[in-house]
């Protein structure tokens, strides 16, 4: 980390207005355009630090909590990860082992797991209409206990994907965007296509179409979201992208064919999900315990889905962006056509020509997530961090 | 914390006398009065420093070892948060992916995980005459260890729950009471009804029963142990808690009677469990194999539980309790009427207004716990918590 | 820990030459007599550091990455302990709770786990002619990551057992020979004796024989591999056991009469293994997914190794060892006849006379492993270390 690098970082990190302290980390489109820029700068920070050996344990000891409702590699590894650089213990909460289904409140749950816990990470994405509900829940169970003097610190819940957003993923991606143009400014301008893509499954989230769309509108650029007829994102998301564009100077549109989507796109985000209707109906199947309409309704969707099958990141895909060298994002695991399944979101070639960018993008997002851990737990992270870089104890020995 | 409070906790600890070094926390029956003093005034300390942001971690790694045998939250975080607060390792023995199974005999797997340990916390409650023999088992295995050169440091045992007792629970509880009356002198008198209450389940251990009553006899406490005729907790506890009551000046009795247990009570603890001889046939049962006959046993035992629904904490009860405001107790998870299922221990008014209280209590949970390590692993805990407190070092970066 | 031990033992570490700087730990036979002779050293400094209660975390922060595709009591708590004695923070991923199955390649799990990651430790040793080349193919994986830019450091392997070898094992059994024998010098000329015993399980991994075999033989050990007739170990093996043998002037060979083996043993070693022929028609039917074969597979090898119960360890065969005195050695957990089946490797009686030493010689595991994350995680280990030394901090508070 160069000195110069790591001073404008700083410079600008006690510029951004942030009223992060004490508070979650769950919808970006909830959190002003200075905090959101603040994450992205701690995060840049972190990221500096580690790579120059520099310890940044600003805590010595403290519990950060996962719950993960869902499976997970990265973002699981990403929270340990966070967890560890700043120097808290983890501990994940396994709802399968503990006394959760005995009758438990979720108010309950929530405070007993928090006495010693600064941070509370939640992946809950498989019911619409219940990840951010369930959230908000814990967080309104945390506010009420440190109210109540029950618990000492007031742990900072952190949405690691929930049914409306990934703010985690699009932070991230966002900070690959940044580090690849060279500022949030040089962004102005730029078309991104978020669009659907193939994938031979079923009932993925929504919240990566949704988080990418709501945020990237609010740095100037040109958004274009894209899927097959049917394939809607929930409606009032139209609109929250819609507004930050206005607002922004950039632009918000929907269409129905790739190939519009992908023509002079500086980026594109092929990636599949599941429409919100048919989200909407596995939920209510889901709730009621209905398995053989559960099968029904796979079945449907699966066959439904593969009368799109040409909605696939090809090379001829890839030549119509901005001079055939569009960058191509993913949030990974991508389904690779001819790798990890016959047909998927994209051509082997294709993914094989942005690996290494697409793993560069998935390395941001334990930073970004110690950079949310740091602005909701500290009231002057700004000078934590100076203490951190003033001090600059090597992390592995010398 | 004030200068001044942490000045009277180190003077007080200064004081008792403990021969807890190198030993276990298996049964408070087990312990002096001194001893058990000192555990709370640790565990207060703790909690002070820990509110005061100070690093308490007196340990620079090592392992604490926790195996549990039941489903568990609560103790389970305590634990956790027990060992991050002093400053150690957390390894959890799941037995299901171990070799435990595999002709492994206890000595062995004991000596296997504690090279670099300085804790097993155990909850083994499910079977009546095994969970304190097995901890016993491991005491032993790691003596011979420790005597034998193998072990570096000999692991001390903590009790998370057993078939006996549940010391964490009953301290923490204790703690409760003298931060509640100012002191345990002040509990001098005071009637503490540990009754049976309903439950919807059955099988649920005698250990908090069995701990309430055979702890706060030692401090002179009125105790009425109350349930309904035929739930009997195990005969010898009712020889230890009525000697302790006669040694402390205190009294203890049985009655087969909810309200004459509440009738000018100061603190009430209505909580259910299974009758001892009901855990008797349960685990010959269990140890049989015998489907059939515990299918039969648990409907015969739910049944009987249902015969007295009326065996609840209403409002009506709490009326009878000293000027209608005696303190109402529980671990937690509480079977609550309305909230956790349509009958059950408490009344949802009753709880609603105590909610706050039993937080409170079980918050002093891990603060014990880690008492318990420090007393078992250091040979002088008044020295290093002196210097704990001399140093105070920022736990979170200020 | 004398200082004197100390400095004899770091002087000696800074003779070795070691090129395992960035490297990984898989295979014994690819590593050169001083780098295990530098894992020897540094594991036996590391102990004498732990019991002279000295702090030797030198990591603040960082992963170290477990995978068990098999059961492991010991091996798992060595590589925790090994990662709290370092400093660094234990992540165990768990492919069942990953997307690991979600299509997602070895590349690219390899990378998302490892941006914080200082080692990562795999046991894979069910299927023969998988686990190492697993190993070697996660190697593979965080090359690339790491010359393109992907990770900022590049973690090491270390093979917690493989189809081919058990490194940790074997070089924590050479070091509870050093430590008897009071150097690797005196080794020379010693008989060891590696023998088959039988088990009434079947399928137990080659790895302990084959690893033990080609690493006592670099020693000038006269090593003696005992087994029925068709229990051999992978062909290959018997090469480099035999090519070793005659570099350091000692001597391997092949026996089918166990106490031939033990005749004049000064170590005898008695361990069930399945016999290689039966380990690749298992493999082949387990990827197969042949369950009715597999079925066939067991019975016809548990009825072929019951024809061998004579393959017992017992007193009578004691006897034959030099002097009647012979070092029985075991990996733990040995099947004890009488303790843990009805018949096994090892007669009652002479496993209880060695249960101490067998027990010491597993508590050299952890810091064998602890070794190898420091050998290939520092350019100058030995720096490092002396270091830690002069510092001298208490480890657990005084």
């Amino acid at each position: 980390m160069s000195r110069e690098e790591t001073r404008v970082l700083l410079e600008r990190l006690e510029k951004l207005e942030t009223k992060t302290h004490n508070k979650d980390f769950l919808l970006t489109w909830k959190h002003s355009r200075d905090e959101l820029e603040a994450v992205l700068t701690t995060a840049e920070l972190l990221e500096n630090l580690w790579r120059a050996n520099v310890d940044a344990r600003v805590f010595r000891g403290g519990l950060a909590v996962s719950l993960f409702r869902d499976k997970s590699t990265r973002t699981r590894f990403s929270f340990a990860s966070a967890t560890s650089l700043l120097g808290m213990s983890l501990m994940d909460l396994d709802e399968t082992k503990s006394q959760v289904a005995h009758g438990e409140t979720v108010r309950e749950t929530a405070n007993m797991i928090s006495f010693l816990t600064e941070v509370i990470g939640i992946r809950d994405d498989m019911f619409l209409g219940e990840g951010h509900t369930y959230m908000a829940e814990v967080a309104e169970a945390v506010d009420w206990g440190f109210e109540q003097g029950v618990l000492p610190q007031r742990p900072a819940i952190i949405n690691l994907q929930c049914d409306q957003d990934h703010p985690t993923q699009s932070l991230c991606d966002l900070l690959h965007l940044k580090l690849t143009y060279g500022s949030l400014e040089a962004l102005r301008g730029k078309k991104i296509a978020m669009t659907w893509a193939y994938s031979p499954s079923y009932g993925k989230p929504l919240s990566v179409a949704q988080g990418i769309m709501n945020l990237m509108s609010r740095f100037g650029m040109e958004v274009v979201l894209a899927h097959p007829e049917g394939y809607d994102v929930i409606p009032e998301h139209l609109d929250i992208a819609g507004g930050f564009a206005r607002e922004s100077g950039g632009s918000f549109k929907v269409v129905n064919d790739m190939a519009e989507a992908f023509r002079d796109a500086d980026i594109v985000y092929p990636k599949s999900w599941a429409p919100y209707t048919v989200m909407e109906e596995r939920t209510r199947l889901l709730r009621g315990g209905e398995a053989k309409k559960l099968d029904e309704l796979e079945k449907r969707a699966l066959a439904n889905n593969a009368t799109h099958k040409d909605w696939e990141c090809t090379e001829k895909l890839m030549q119509l962006t901005k001079g055939g060298k569009g960058l191509y994002m993913h949030c990974l695991p991508a389904d690779i056509t001819d790798v990890s399944c016959p047909a998927g979101e994209v051509a082997k070639s294709v993914f094989e020509r942005y690996r290494q960018p697409t793993y560069h993008e998935a390395e941001h997002k334990l930073y970004v997530i110690a950079a949310m851990m740091m602005l909701t737990r500290f009231a002057k992270p700004f000078e934590v961090l100076k203490q951190v870089v003033e001090r600059k104890l090597p992390r592995r020995w010398e």
